[in-house]
């Protein structure tokens, strides 16, 4: 891969990266077109890194099909496509860590102690091992897009970050690989978090600007599917993800909810600024 | 300094990248030699890194003199100086940490305890910037260079790192821009190091494996200057720097002394393999 990438940079192309754990689903492919459009060549990364998984979690069951990602992904304008497997990525000596101090702990952090370590650490292998000039990522994950770019400037990586928005199924459920894992009844109540989110966004449209009565709301609406089992509601800055009391400038509200064993995450951007 | 690389990389030219705190001497230039030896066009860095330095070490004090480091590297045919200053390496969002697990608190990880954290961290965010084919570290710094090596190949950074030899002065003692901190006498005194490691080597030479032999005679070489106070002596394998009993294959022979209030620190890589 780097020699390929060596070959590219020397032919003045420049190279777009869409890091993903394979699955692909019609969002990580608008990362794909978001590439295209800012870069000549597309390399996407399938790799379902087993460091950002903590015990118990879903690692051995994550959802796989690379035939049908490599098809995907060609069709879509993928030109290469790295896919490592995970001896290779870290070998019996292994025992290098990137990691972003207080925003790896937040949020999703706080369930998931060890899994923005992970996402850090391997983010920056294919960094090195891809040598991009830009780097895609969803909002979906938009803790781990703010902690990327903190560790990209940090770490004076020459590429720049770009966020793609969210891509939502019909009933405006955030696409997501681990979607599969629901019932039926909990993929009907799983499009709550959106509706919830919707709500936030409408509230502080008509003007609303107190935190503490939009969760409330959002809670509430949450509360309605008894399938569903919150995680955590914040909305913090976008910055240092710490928890703002009022929406002034851009905040971001995330939801983590889990529908039976599935725990699904969520989120707006919004910022009263724009509105 | 991205920029000139990547022009450097476009005209088909190799980089080799010599890091240094500056208060250049005689072992800095012998890896100016070796990188232009390997590489097309050589890069040296003079920045004296703070987060290297634990609480009350010699941060402040430690020696500069960049105009005397700006001739003697140009004349050493060093080609390109990078001196960033610290609030540009550093803003004040910065908290990216890059760690190597278990190698970083051994040794002189012992009692500096952030020290590699700070050097791994730093080196990575050089290797971003320089972009480097080849990187060279002096063999006086052993276990950096041997923590180095691992972040490299556990992150993937797509360069070679290449291991100066200790130069040393006359009688025998390794060049350092700290023994610009001894008195006449400790300055007379801390040559005991480097005869304590010839001893050692001798010994081996003669056929001992026994390291707790060996490390004895070596403490009592030492401990005939008053004015050395030993932090340690230990003998590793020269990957996992883990202790051992026997001298076998490639052992590291490392000493940390201090003379007065300066910590002076030397070694040698003894191989009875290769006798």
């Amino acid at each position: 891969m780097q020699e390929a990438s060596d070959k590219l940079r020397g032919e003045r192309k420049t190279i777009g990266f869409v890091p993903t754990m394979g699955y692909i689903h019609e969002g990580h492919l608008s990362l794909i077109d978001i590439s295209n459009q800012n870069a000549d060549i597309t390399v996407a990364s399938l790799f379902v890194n087993p460091t950002q998984f903590g015990p118990g979690e879903d690692y051995k069951k994550y959802p796989r099909d690379i035939e049908r990602d490599k098809r995907l992904l060609e069709k879509r304008g993928c030109s290469i496509l790295f896919e490592p497997d995970a001896d290779t990525m870290y070998s019996k000596y292994f025992r290098t860590e990137v990691y972003v101090r207080n925003l790896c702990r937040l949020l999703c952090g706080e369930t998931r102690k060890m899994h923005f370590k992970g996402v850090t650490t391997v983010v920056s292998k294919l960094f090195n091992i891809v040598k991009p000039d830009i780097a895609v990522f969803g909002q979906k994950d938009a803790q781990q897009a703010i902690i990327i770019k903190r560790m990209v400037e940090d770490l004076n990586y020459d590429l720049k970050i770009i966020l793609g928005a969210i891509v939502r199924e019909k009933d405006g459920l955030a696409m997501s690989s681990r979607n599969i894992y629901l019932n039926k009844k909990e993929r009907r109540d799983a499009v709550v978090i959106y509706r919830s989110l919707k709500e936030a966004e409408q509230m502080i449209e008509n003007g609303e600007r107190g935190v503490l009565k939009i969760l409330r709301l959002m809670r509430k609406v949450i509360s309605e599917k008894k399938s569903a089992r919150l995680d955590y509601i914040k909305a913090v800055d976008t910055n240092g993800l710490k928890p703002v009391s009022k929406i002034r400038g851009e905040v971001l509200i995330a939801v983590a909810c889990y529908f039976g064993k599935t725990r699904l995450i969520d989120n707006i951007i919004v910022n009263p600024l724009n509105i």
